[in-house]
């Protein structure tokens, strides 16, 4: 059956709501009149939007709990281009209403294809040791724990659950058509590095309850946070493997991870100096800008025109095009 | 039989050298003392060196023919970490001495095999409004006779005869393989995108006897210079099919080529606004750059180092390794 | 007799208006209570507000034809530097309480006078080449028609219906009066770059009944977009002639065009390498910046300082003085 | 009767030299074995070429005035892209083989001309106190003394002994044709600030023996430097006058003076904040900089490329054409 | 008896507030619905807050004296991460209910101690010329009287009465201990240079009523301002001392002053030439910026987040810590 | 006894030198005749210069050990602005010829002194935690051994072995007299900071023979480099003290070296973010720039001029004056 709900990316301006959202953060304020309103962060799996709860108060604040499911009614409207609800009725969501699915960016199923997926294309790398290091990873139960439940970020590409392990899989995937078309190119250790380039950010994010940046990863960030956890699996390695895990490897290694932000200004603190570091950095950008451009045209709702809003990071708007091109 | 050549790029220092050579370039000069020497720039497949003939005259410098292949002799030298050659004699090649092979980056069997590997490329294109398109500059003998014979550039990546063909062939290769990893991507666009970026140096560029630039090639530039042929290009593809050319089609292959350049510092108009302009610009860059510096590392000779020497355009040195990697 | 008028760079704050406006844009939104309001942009000759005309409705904002002229009533005030006017009342103007002339920039007349200078100025150039150019470019009553409509932006300089022909004119009257300073400088092909320079801009720019972009002027721009149109002008002039336009003459005027930016970081796909280039891309640039400085300095309302407010695009606040100059 | 001599400009590959050059700078050094040379400036009226005496001795070093006519034989040749002389005599210049005419940039006569031109521009000025304080100026001989003699640089544009007074007269001249162009440009000001603009110079740079930086021309710089004259100078007309300079003018002279670079990157302590001081910096750019292309295009000899060979500081190849403009 | 006033740094969202504060600013404005309402900027000695007071009128707006002490009641609340307060009350205040030490930055004692140490650390210099030069500043009662007063900047660091002594004094401190490590840096130049560096700033700002920029201050900036009283004073102290100031003394001088935003980009018209101008640069630079973030870190109220909000100007948070350092 | 030794920065031009020298390097090369030349680097404790034997054999090249006296006879020149040496005779150093303190740049009493010195500073470490991680780094042998050794770079600032040393002492000691003046700084942390900042160096550079980079050094860099040693020895310190070091401490600690290049542009993979951060980074760039002007000024031998050269990598050139500032 197909789901009767409004998807946050289909609501038009002026359409009255009610049905179950994720409610991920609340705000009491008090507007200019002194009058306390709620602001709510609703989402569902095809994005968010931003509720509003005149005439709020206290306790009314405290009975609503973030993270959970709630039902809620209004009617949207445009501000400042963005889509908001003005929320006029609030209540705890009956478990029938709910379907999990419409929810999650990535469904549990879908994580575990990923990971399988991952599994498979790790298994597949030739180099004994770098697949011996990989197992050691694969192996570590903490690590993985957080590898697929870890976004990609707090708000540009792949901000969501299991955002890292969709962009990881999905750029080893480019990595291994890519890699075979450039004979210099070493396909294990691009695959590797692939893997590895954005592990640090399991411990430089913070996805329990909301998004955010642990204090960790303000202040010395995921390009340098990883590289001891990969220190400690070399040697585990060595110890499985029982020889010597080659230096110049980890050093290759270690230097595609710290070199996949590509440019001093991105704050990386080396260039690429290798063909598998500079192909790391070109196609980890390619999967990241596609995702995220992609999204802005989908996310990009409301309006007929063929464009986009200007995107400020991007520096520009994007062309979605009136379709005319058979 | 195993070429007995010494190839450029196998020249150590202080070699005695008695061999054929492609002599591309000649100066005559006068030194210091007033003394004439000659300043040849001899080739071979693999790469090119100076030679300097000291105690040179008009008539010797007039009977050089530039283009063709000569019989020099003489020692090898490093001069400011470049290598060069001291003549000491040079004459006529005999015919028997010369295996074109050894002179041609590419040979004209390898030529061939790229040209009909673009065909099936460019057949396999499915929508039928690109494809008429690519058989309009398929059948075009002068644009393929160009197509297939220009360089890449005059001294960055792909520079030499046939060099544009084998950037081309080689991006499209992985445009093929990247695009259907992002179903948003429209491979069709991408892969004629990837075909005709830099079809406009074959008019930039002048490489009949030596690489140069046109006049136009200087002041206006391929990226413009190819959108007027592929006006008329559509225009006759529409003549042919009888129907209208879908004018947002041609606006997206005209931006896709626009704006390969990817950010204004690089003489780009426009920057990507289309998820196929963007991947363009981001697999372009890695074709180049990987061709590049494994050609860095290849030419880089004369030094047991692990590192290249300082690249000035790329603003770093490259990591060759010490193999220590099994 | 005096316009009774009170002109949009007139008002100061609390001001009671009741008077007709051309109504170039409206919207239908809803505040934070869920109210609709409307908000209206109010045009005359001498700038525009921003008009809020609360507790709207559908049908209201139904029965509002933009691109036409209503009266207005309401009241003036400042909202973040920005003036406004609340509106209580919107009426169909009588036509006996317009007045055209306080409505454009420019009128039919000056637009008039404006054509027939752009002529005259045309006319006295002596390159035969070039007059035929011109002549052509003159004869085309669908390119002129739109040359004398365009405007020359859609926010920045002289961005008003009949701006690109008062830009264009302006500039070539300082290139007439600039070239005989420089013998080395060729004032024809100077006066006709001035001419051309920015002509891509009619159909870049939509200005039919609002500003905006073309999506082709949006992907492609107005720097490249009118190559075609020269080089269609060229064949013609070389047809009406009966000779040969010179090439490096097309050349000149082309790379003239697409290097009138002047920079990379301003979307110049090249650098001006002539000195006819050099001279039109600064000139342009003071013609430009004369107009939109002394334009910040006149709509600087509502306040006694002796300074215009911060100007983000030009990165500084502007000296208007307090007058004791004398 | 016309000069026989060959002029700097004019000198080809390999000619025999045996005529009259000022000597603007000599050195002694040790060439690789050990032995001395001399190298020298050789100067004319069209430009520049340095001399090489091999197997020189203290002796004939000390013998040798700079700044004074010798009579000079040697061979030319091309060395780096730079024409050189192969010196091999050097001896005293008869005064009949010397005509003035050859060795200056400008004439005395013209430097008159100039000078007047000055004063008659000055005083076309109307508004009077600006009127006053250039008289001021004029008036002040040892600051005219040095204004008249002055290079506007050492390498750049107008580097040669009179060059800042050909330079400040071109620009008033533009200034003077384009002011009336902008009604709101105040004219009289812009004039002066012209005059003014690069005053500064006259302390900033030496010229005497040869061109190079005063201590406090390089810790200081002429953009600041001119300005406790300017203070001085109007204290010294309100004296003359009996009547207050207007502060705000003052203060807009002094603006006008000190961001005439325009751009903070330029050594600019502020950007240009009036039109007066927007329209000097793109004017005076526009004199220097056609200027300095001409000159680059009239010194690069030896060469019969439509292409300059590439200009490091201005980061181009300038298009000298083939002449087939007609 | 310790002060029962709740400080502007203390207050925390929805606080009821009655007390006192030093009204720095007034502003009458219309919201949307046309209402007038006021907005004050409220301050105490640890920061300003704004305050708005709805539903006023013009006469209300009259009364209110700036730059005076008003009883002022309401509720504090969080407005786009600000702390604001909605004023429901606001009466002239009671003198008993006034402490002025609650809203002085700085104390007069304070400002009494440091213009005493200022004194001191003058009277330590060795160098004859600097120790004279110094006390020709220290008798202008005019200069002297503005020194003390003027605040070091308008928004960033030491922005309130006495800011600019404060500053100074502070960096003289810091380059006396620093001065004695670096045998070749000339301490006595460098604590001259440190006293005279910002000293431009007396005239540059206004900060009589409120803090802004003068004319003169923001065409010609105090870098630059200072040097003709520099001038002034070291012929003032010539006479004095009956013996010429050594010329390399006062352009080492100068070009500390001049020199020392120490980047072209940050207005500085020349880079730091001599050891002392590159000391002084990084030495004011460490200064301003910790007093400048332990300022942002202070008035980061409101939250517990161990991370201030993100800072515009600086490009980053600072971490202030959970405080679980021991 | 005074050294009757000329030291390399009293070198005029054409001097007469027989003397020892420190051989750092030595290169065999052809000239354009094809005849050897021997490069070699001569050193002694004030800088190096370059000596040129022409007529060099393979036998000659072989017979000189780098890293040893030997006594050069040869004559002084300049060759492009920099000091050379004609050597004429080479041979062996008699051992009572060589005075070991005339080639060191830091004598080993002075390293122990310095070493002593680091010792005392970090003894006086309050914080119990800092001072026992100090104390395990101390009683660290290999560690302390490259850390006394090092130098702290290869061309620029402290480039001799010890340099590391030598700046780190310095820095420390500003770092202990500017903390007390800032009382929200933490004297403790940043005395540890100024320790460590630039202790990966001890890996990333290679000074055994001669100086260079290691290629982890080239691939990762010693700010990254030395953060697993930080980790180490803290937990080392933990089990020594037999409690937690404050995990927020390490971070702070961890945050300092990681963002002690202060930008981005700088390799810098963070900016600085605490207070400690912030100073320590003004604070080293301090130390290294006084260092690096002060020896431009030292070495920049052989003219009379008030000016140094120009210096390429810090973009100007430097006033060392003519002396008459009493």
């Amino acid at each position: 059956m197909p789901s009767l709900r409004r998807f946050v990316n289909q609501l038009g301006e002026r359409e009255n709501i009610d049905q179950v959202f994720l409610v991920a953060d609340k705000q009491l304020r008090a507007n200019r009149n002194g009058n306390l309103y709620l602001q709510l962060r609703l989402i569902d799996k095809t994005g968010s939007l931003t509720g509003m709860l005149w005439n709020a108060t206290d306790s009314i604040f405290n009975s609503i709990p973030t993270g959970n499911y709630l039902r809620v009614a209004g009617t949207t409207q445009l501000y400042n281009g963005q889509m908001q609800m003005i929320v006029t009725r609030i209540e705890p969501a009956d478990a029938r209403q709910i379907d999990d699915q419409d929810f999650v960016m990535v469904s549990s199923e879908e994580i575990d294809k990923l990971a399988k997926r991952l599994v498979e294309l790790l298994r597949g790398v030739q180099n004994p040791h770098l697949r011996n290091l990989a197992e050691c990873f694969l192996a570590d139960e903490e690590f993985m724990g957080k590898f697929i439940t870890a976004p990609a970020g707090i708000k540009n590409h792949h901000a969501y659950r299991g955002g890292l392990l969709a962009h990881v899989v999905s750029l080893m995937e480019v990595c291994r058509v890519v890699a075979p078309r450039y004979p210099e190119l070493d396909g294990d250790m691009l695959l590797i590095g692939a893997f590895l380039h954005d592990a640090g950010k399991i411990d430089e994010l913070t996805y329990d309850t909301e998004f955010g940046y642990s204090d960790e990863g303000q202040l010395i960030g995921h390009v340098v946070m990883i590289l001891s956890t990969v220190e400690d699996k070399v040697a585990e390695s060595e110890r499985m493997a029982g020889e010597r895990f080659p230096p110049e490897l980890m050093l290759r290694l270690k230097h595609l991870i710290i070199s996949h932000h590509g440019e001093y200004q991105y704050g990386s603190p080396k260039l690429p100096m290798t063909l598998e570091a500079i192909a790391l950095h070109l196609l980890d950008n390619l999967d990241a800008k596609l995702y995220s451009v992609a999204q802005i045209m989908k996310e990009d709702v409301g309006s007929e025109s063929a464009w986009t809003s200007y995107n400020q990071s991007l520096g520009r708007k994007f062309f979605k095009g009136s379709g005319d091109k058979a």
